[in-house]
């Protein structure tokens, strides 16, 4: 018999490949040289293989945000207090952080998600999936259990399939989240923590000397299998990371695309590739992360952000403004006119037809 | 007595430092990690230089698109025929193309002007501010009198400075007009012509050899001066690329900030600082070019972009999916909690502000 996350990684289907070619012609016929729009053409293509619809119109908007406390502050390893997880996770539901203010201006839903506040959480506008009351210390055992860690990933899953919209952004509030997402990304690629490791939220120098051992002896202590996800959650990850992990899972289970925000939105997303590689067709990029190891985790997605704006906020702070470029591609898709509408040469479009040599 | 040009030169201000300093100090007392919003930060800051208010709310967008013809294209410099400048033209008034398209999606108005179309325009919504029936060839002789290239600068630096906008944004439609953006940087810039120089729309090997051959020769038979912006637009440029200099003038004279499209939208910003250091601080880079002279002319004007999206498609493209970058960097300013606000600790606070050894 299947177990619940079996079940939702066998609901994950490959992109629509009849829809995909349709687009790709419809595209040809626009009044433009080819390939001119780039990746607006992309995530074009790319939604109609998710949808199986050429047409696409991404109106309703919802950011997911997973708010969940990490043991390993600790050591010492974050310059933040642990009460700034609540509060912002409150803060995120009344549009008053970086994140919300962008999802309320850009009219985006947010759905907030308590997985592991290390408090009770009185604001009822804060969805409680509480797993527990923070993660243990990785530096010196695991995080949690392994069943914590799928009933996490569950979470994310459910939420985000039972979510109704056309595009989902995953992001997440929790401090010392950048040393768990850097733990689990070491781990993943094989990489030494020296190079995965960043300052997030800013750090003095001798507590970010500290951040890297600390990641290197949580590593070594727990000795998580690379090649079981759920393991690797459980022994140096946290609830939030295992929740988006999950809530990937369940926008590419339900046939929406789903935005990457940041350095740890992208180690959860590597994590549900790493569980399921169908998913990678469902993810779309966002910012590139000023953290250091978001551009790693990125390569091995496979992906390139599509903003430059040195934002290092996390709260799924890139997503609103990446809906915009995914509304854009649509906007493209479904209103620009074709070479006839546009009254333009046969001669230039047979030239363009035809193609010979064409470099873009 | 100042001449026409000398006198919006002299209209463009430095930017307010007052507002500027007002606005960091607003940005230090928002909830987040210091830094963290990175580029929509420093654009809040930007705007207030422009404005003189710390906050903004640039709702009125509006995109000028200058549209002329090339007599260049003779030499086979371009893929398509220079009947597609007329019908772009007009089909950008009808939100039929791919800049227009995204500007009607993202409430942007657009005017398209006419400085130099090799045809009469029977649709009145493209302005009509025609200097001539398109430039000669400059492979063989100037494009245009020094008269006429301060015509165009001049007839753009009107336009932009009586468009009621909070922002412009500056395209343009104009077959050839990669060859006349090319001569213009590699003579700034002092480049030969293979380093500037791309395919454009699209070209073949060969029309790709030739479009080098002939700005070398363009550069060659005219002998620009450097230092003479309309020495340098009259010999090798185009009607679109001066008036464009001229919009970027008369946004900067008007105290509103000013978005750089692509490639030629560059190297128009470039020749308006050459002519007014001052115009470099109203202006918003936003997406990266595909074409390759685009590169150089960011690193000229130390500037980067914001977007990357392989876009190589002109028109203003690129505009107005800045315009919501810019439109995010104001609502963080203005919506954000600040910490008294997020009712976040004291002590994480005085962290923040003390700073010590805090590198982002």
């Amino acid at each position: 018999m299947l177990s619940e996350l079996e079940k939702i990684i066998a609901d994950i289907e490959i992109p629509c490949r009849a829809a995909m070619e349709e687009a790709r012609r419809h595209q040809a016929r626009l009044a433009k040289p080819p390939g001119s729009l780039g990746r607006l053409e992309d995530i074009s293509v790319q939604l109609a293989g998710i949808t199986g619809k050429v047409h696409n119109y991404p109106q309703k908007k919802h950011l997911l945000v997973f708010a969940a406390d990490n043991g390993v502050i600790a050591e010492g390893v974050s310059s933040a207090p642990q009460s700034v997880t609540l509060k912002q996770a409150i803060n995120l539901t009344k549009a008053k952080t970086g994140a919300s203010v962008l999802a309320k201006h850009f009219g985006c839903d947010i759905t907030v998600c308590d997985v592991g506040i290390n408090a009770d959480v009185k604001e009822p506008k804060v969805l409680d999936r509480k797993i527990a009351y923070g993660t243990k210390n990785i530096a010196f055992e695991p995080a949690m259990t392994r069943q914590q860690a799928i009933q996490a990933i569950m979470t994310g899953a459910e939420l985000a399939s039972n979510t109704e919209a056309d595009i989902i952004g995953i992001g997440e509030m929790g401090i010392g989240n950048t040393t768990t997402a850097s733990a689990v990304l070491a781990v993943l690629t094989d990489t030494d923590a020296e190079k995965v490791t960043g300052r997030g939220g800013g750090l003095t120098d001798s507590a970010f000397q500290k951040k890297k051992a600390v990641i290197k002896q949580a590593i070594a202590i727990n000795n998580p299998d690379k090649d079981d996800i759920p393991d690797t959650l459980s022994k140096v990850g946290g609830f939030d990371i295992a929740a988006m992990c999950g809530a990937f899972l369940g926008a590419a289970a339900t046939h929406r695309p789903v935005v990457i925000d940041g350095f740890i939105s992208a180690v959860a997303a590597l994590c549900a590739v790493k569980l399921c590689p169908d998913v990678r067709s469902y993810l779309i990029p966002s910012h590139a992360s000023y953290e250091i190891g978001y551009q790693l985790a990125m390569e091995a997605l496979k992906l390139k952000p599509m903003l430059l704006l040195e934002m290092r906020l996390g709260e799924g702070s890139g997503c609103p403004l990446a809906f915009q470029i995914v509304e854009s591609a649509c906007a493209v898709m479904n209103k620009m006119a074709t070479f006839e509408d546009a009254d333009i040469d046969d001669e230039y479009l047979e030239e363009i037809r035809r193609g010979d040599n064409f470099t873009p």
